[in-house]
């Protein structure tokens, strides 16, 4: 299932002719949009839920389900961030004689569409992170058409949700040419090097997102290209922790390592232990007595039994737990290794193994700690079991956490990633190509919008948001002022 | 004069040893730091602007006494902006177990500084883009250390320029390491491939940025980029300007376009103008009568030279002046051609041409000059001279032109760039490499932060942005709200 040629080129073009239309449009009609679509995919529930389950293996309540509800709730909140307005950041400074540097002109500012977005979904999340997902969400929302690259783990899903999904920003009054979706690497590809492509958006492995990215900034004119690619998502729990519910940490890892058969960019993929920590036994039968789940798909599934496999040869670690395969199924996999081992072990422990397994460092001390955490790459998380009481001896990590992660977490786990105003999901490469912003929360917005002065203009020749009367009555900046 | 290896080791190491310290400092501790940079710079005024003239052949009065004040307001605007607060996107969700798509944790997020940067200084403002100009303000407001690599054509300055700004900082209670200045291509090359460079900034040539872009992106570890490059700066004039103020738009128009000897990144290189417009003797005239100049250096002026030289074997060129060099004075060059012409000329007529010249380009009405536009590569600015009562023939225009740039203008010039809250200066490549940034304004601070979510932290151990008193009393979104 491959797109041709010439349907390539008629949904870039469609794209390319929508999106001018699509400026046009006013933030209260995307919200219509966005959640005439949210419903559209809400009413199609029992038909996309069972088609993902097939192509996916993932099981229909409750991933599925929450995983649906997820997703249409992204889109009606990408609805309330256009009514808000605050997006759109505008920004007013009359002309001012008097301005310290020289007299000033008067000059306004604002955000415009970046313009048509090409975005890759993803195979963990076939309906959150792919054809409907946040990335296809956000930029929507701000204005811009969508060209949406199918991951190939759920075609048939990817072209009904496809469907379902552009039928109904069009019944709303979105102009054709505002969504599509196409098939195949070598379509993608081509799309991602066409000129009127403005932006694009992954989610996915680190080698495919970075091929995708070294294309975007090869280009005659490079694009903004916002990659989520890889993470292992270290937690660490301390001697305070380990002591008062060593138990409940136990659960809570081993629920969060194999949550998706651990098929999430935010599994917790290291722990760090104190040295003498006892629970080796425990985390020996919690992971034990996980059942077996099956993977995304056949080449996830060998992905997986090859990293594993290399980090099993490890001289210096041992298996906790072996999580051998029962025919499809996997059953997770835990092992360990002292943090000096570990250290010199080099990258091949440090890189995110995607699939049901982790592995638990003891540390000797805050001083090894410390530098396990020093040599780690970045990623999308950092989490802390700890007492409240240990306050003063986290706060020393604080600032080698904050370097790793773009989100913090404390005494929780790292998989689930809410939706809201305050989420960033992201972080320094190879978190993300695209270290100032983020895929998840309202702020996601941002990335395709792009800012426009206004110097001298006449009232009626204004965007609305920038006209003196503030007719929209948004949220402004005025002459220094926020209102 | 290169700075070697050694002292290259020094420089970055002292810079991210400084990083974590600076990461901790307040927003008032940084706000005092940047005011008493700039009270040196402006006590140090007789000495610098000197050095700037003779090494860049620039006016002392008004032009380097006036860049020097625009930056040190620079510096103090950036003092505002953090103790505004705005910057630090301070967004409460607190926990919300009733929250659509599944309950909510505690979750908060505002922004972290991005790590040391890497600002490449440019030839054409001694002091406003350059040693201690608005990339090196707005790093250091965001708390990010700064290696300032020197542009070569003002290397005496420049050393003593990062002197009084280092001193300053550090008398004033920064971290040592916060700031340094490095010579030299080949350091600058070696900088910018450091693990520990964290972002980039540039303002010069599209071929220069573009390699380093190209650098910066091909890293192990890709870091943003934000290259300011080139731009042609169209200027259309409606056949009611011409009619109305003609002359005015002529003067207007030779002023701007010969400012600084035509070296400004926002020089209109292409005015629009009615074909039988009438106003070829007044622009004979006026590029005939102004005076020569120097260029900043005799690279630049080769440059310039060269360019121009392919400009006027266009066979399709007329030349209504022609500035021949009078020894090291350039004298302005205008060209003129027809709208057919010069869309079949291709590119050599678009390019931005750095130095005194500009291109008269005549147009045989709306749709032609729409062709015209659409077929532009986008830049910095665009402009529109026109009458209010041609509001509407605007209106159609405004896709194109906003298509084209980060800031457009009306019945002005885009050279003069003020430094405000509204201010934009960027736009899609080949204006900038990251279109949705800018490197003028309070808003350039966002390009060295980097956003960080906290969830499920005790009070005491968030930072004061996100505690729940709000202690530095920041404006804030709550719950959704904005407050």
């Amino acid at each position: 299932m491959e797109t041709d040629a010439n349907e390539l080129r008629r949904v870039i073009g469609a794209a390319a002719e929508a999106a001018p239309k699509i400026a046009e449009s006013t933030p209260a009609e995307r919200a219509t949009w966005l959640r005439a679509a949210a419903d559209a995919l809400d009413a199609a529930a029992d038909e996309l839920i069972p088609l993902a389950a097939k192509e996916t293996h993932l099981p229909e309540a409750p991933r599925l389900r929450g995983e649906l509800a997820r997703t249409t709730f992204q889109l009606r909140l990408f609805g309330e961030v256009l009514t808000d307005g605050a997006f759109l950041r505008a920004t007013v400074d009359h002309a001012d004689p008097r301005w310290p540097m020289g007299p000033r002109p008067d000059i306004r500012r604002t955000v415009v569409p970046i313009g048509p977005a090409l975005v890759f979904a993803a195979s963990n999340f076939p309906f959150a992170f792919s054809v409907a997902g946040g990335d296809t969400a956000s930029a929507l929302a701000a204005g811009c058409p969508v060209v949406l690259k199918a991951h190939p783990g759920h075609p048939g899903l990817s072209t009904r949700t496809g469907e379902v999904l552009r039928e109904a920003l069009i019944a709303a009054g979105a102009p054709a040419g505002i969504f599509d979706v196409i098939h195949g690497v070598e379509p993608g590809v081509t799309a991602l090097k066409d000129p009127r492509i403005a932006a694009a958006a992954f989610t996915g492995s680190v080698p495919g997102g970075r091929a995708l990215f070294d294309i975007a900034v090869s280009r005659p004119a490079p694009i903004p290209f916002y990659g989520e690619l890889g993470s292992v998502n270290p937690v660490v729990v301390t001697p305070g922790a380990v002591k008062v519910r060593g138990a409940e940490v136990v659960k809570g890892y081993v629920g969060s390592f194999t949550l998706g058969t651990g098929q999430f960019c935010t599994k917790p993929g290291l722990l760090f232990l104190p040295e003498g920590h006892g629970l080796g036994d425990a985390l020996r039968d919690a992971a034990g007595a996980a059942p077996g789940q099956p993977m995304l798909n056949e080449r996830i599934a060998g992905g997986f039994t090859h990293d594993l496999a290399r980090l099993r040869d490890q001289p210096s670690v041992t298996v906790l737990a072996s999580g051998d395969p029962d025919g499809d199924l996997f059953r997770p996999t835990l092992l360990t290794v002292r943090g000096e081992d570990f250290r010199q072990a080099g990258e091949v422990l440090r890189n995110e193994c995607f699939g049901p397994s982790s592995i638990v460092v003891t540390y000797a001390g805050q001083g090894e700690l410390l530098k396990l955490l020093d040599e780690l790459e970045p990623g999308l998380t950092a989490t802390v079991h700890a007492e409240e009481t240990e306050a003063e001896d986290v706060r020393v990590l604080l600032p080698a956490l904050t370097r790793l992660a773009g989100r913090l977490l404390w005494n929780d786990w790292p998989t689930g990633v809410t939706v809201s105003w305050a989420q960033q999901h992201g972080g320094p490469y190879p978190a993300t190509t695209a270290p100032t912003t983020t895929s998840v929360g309202t702020a996601a917005i941002e990335r395709f919008l792009r800012p426009v002065a206004f110097q001298g203009f006449p009232d009626a020749l204004l965007p609305p948001a920038l006209r003196e009367a503030n007719p929209w009555q948004l949220p402004r900046r005025v002459d220094g002022n926020r209102s």
